[in-house]
């Protein structure tokens, strides 16, 4: 199906993945009005003078007469939020998430939205960068990116398909998974990275001649740390959000770990080369 | 002081980093002949195809007559080359290196040219990629990277400052570090998170769901782990090379991810936010 077009869209949090969202939907001539909801004033201000959003509202207000609803608030906010809008939730309309963990979203939705969840559809974009607010949001974010839906057995076939073409319409690949599923999968290639990438730089800190460490980084030190730029609020939550996976991912990280400062230790030069060469061959081939 | 034009440089080993140090010499003017050598013939050709070398030999034939070698093999092997070449150096040739370890190249150097020894100067060029061989090779390969030489307390002062003025030619900043120091700062930002990278591929090979993690990984996984497909027979001659720095590193990275884990596990919001801010702050303030 293709998506309808709707008449008021709001975003409530009109960073890059909300602001992002606005901009594309625009574009694909699905959105009439645009109205942005947010805290930071000098935010919503500058998203109005670069035409990411229409106009700003107040929560309630803005609600009021939409048919689509985008949240990109931290996931830890996301039944404070769904709470505050259910009253004035028109039958009709739709909500969806930018939310990097989908379990708890959906935990939250359920008590935040009663019998309206069937209104909300969850959403995880693949799709970000180390840069926040209205004005990093770009037209193209999500083009050609990977957006996984994870539909609750109760959730209807006609919002997930709603749902489904509006990604499709800001140019994502959609695919659905099981939230659970979906949480798994992201604290091994998402979150437990994340943690490595703060690890390593804390530790790099905590070194006496830390210093003349981060001077003497190159471009593999670069690439390997961009993540540890990641916004601290986000990713506390998140790491909070989905502990039980993050940690046992965490833990058996550490036995891979393990095993390869025995091969160096051991000065198994086969087996070490081996272990290296597994990764290398995989990374080599691996392709987004 | 400029560096003199050479009449003869050698390059032992003709891949990404030797063919590139054989471009900048060129384009500098430094170079009337490069002479390269290898043992794998396909390349070879191609390095001469690509005017990266004008003309290929055997070791000892090349080195009769040079002025200045350049080795750029795996450091495991950096003895055996230099015993090879050693009864054919000529009194006033220098001979420089690109190894990623520096204790153990100077104490192969030792071994192999005993009083000879003065006319080597170890070097690390912090420059490459995940590409290998004479194609990868590119002009620029130094420009504005870093090089750092480790001069030993009988390294002649000419000899040091000729082959700092080499690679200034090629357009690298050049600084100074003794062998140990330049071995314990590498295994902390370069080594280290190589190994992390390796051992975070392993973990996510040996999952059940390996190749659907894969697909998913996005742009935090492409970054963090283009380290990862590093050449495997490389990347296990240094983990060996400097096996007690990498060793400590991957120890202490270890008690500083068991700090982050139990705040994750406790539930400690504010001291994990305060530890993902340190990163994040770090991070952002670094510069390459």
């Amino acid at each position: 199906m293709s998506a309808p077009i709707f008449s008021r869209v709001v975003i409530v949090g009109v960073g890059l993945i909300g602001g992002s969202f606005a901009l594309a939907l625009k574009q694909a001539g699905l959105a009439r009005s645009v109205v942005g909801v947010g805290r930071q004033q000098a935010n919503l201000q500058q998203a109005l003078e670069l035409g990411v959003i229409d106009q700003a509202l107040p929560l309630a207000e803005a609600v009021t007469g939409a048919d689509l609803i985008f949240l990109a608030v931290p996931v830890a906010q996301t039944e404070a939020v769904l709470r505050s809008l259910a009253p004035h939730l028109a039958a009709h309309a739709l909500i969806t998430d930018g939310g990097s963990t989908k379990q708890d979203v959906i935990a939250a939705a359920r008590a935040a939205l009663g019998e309206k969840f069937s209104q909300f559809v969850a959403a995880h974009p693949i799709a970000g960068s180390e840069f926040n607010g209205a004005a990093a949001a770009r037209v193209d974010l999500y083009q050609a990116r990977r957006v996984i839906l994870c539909p609750e057995a109760d959730t209807p076939a006609a919002a997930l398909a709603t749902v489904r073409a509006v990604w499709q319409a800001c140019g994502a690949q959609v695919s659905d998974m099981p939230a659970a599923q979906h949480d798994a999968v992201f604290a091994a290639v998402s979150h437990l990275p994340h943690m490595l990438a703060f690890a390593y730089m804390n530790h790099v800190l905590a070194s006496d001649d830390a210093e003349l460490k981060l001077q003497m980084g190159g471009t593999g030190f670069r690439d390997f740390t961009r993540i540890g730029g990641g916004n601290a609020d986000m990713w506390a939550d998140i790491a909070l959000a989905n502990r039980k996976d993050v940690l046992d991912e965490i833990a058996h990280f550490q036995a891979t770990l393990e095993q390869l400062k025995e091969k160096i230790s051991s000065g198994d030069r086969a087996a070490l080369r081996a272990f290296i060469e597994a990764s290398s061959q995989a990374r080599r081939q691996w392709k987004i």
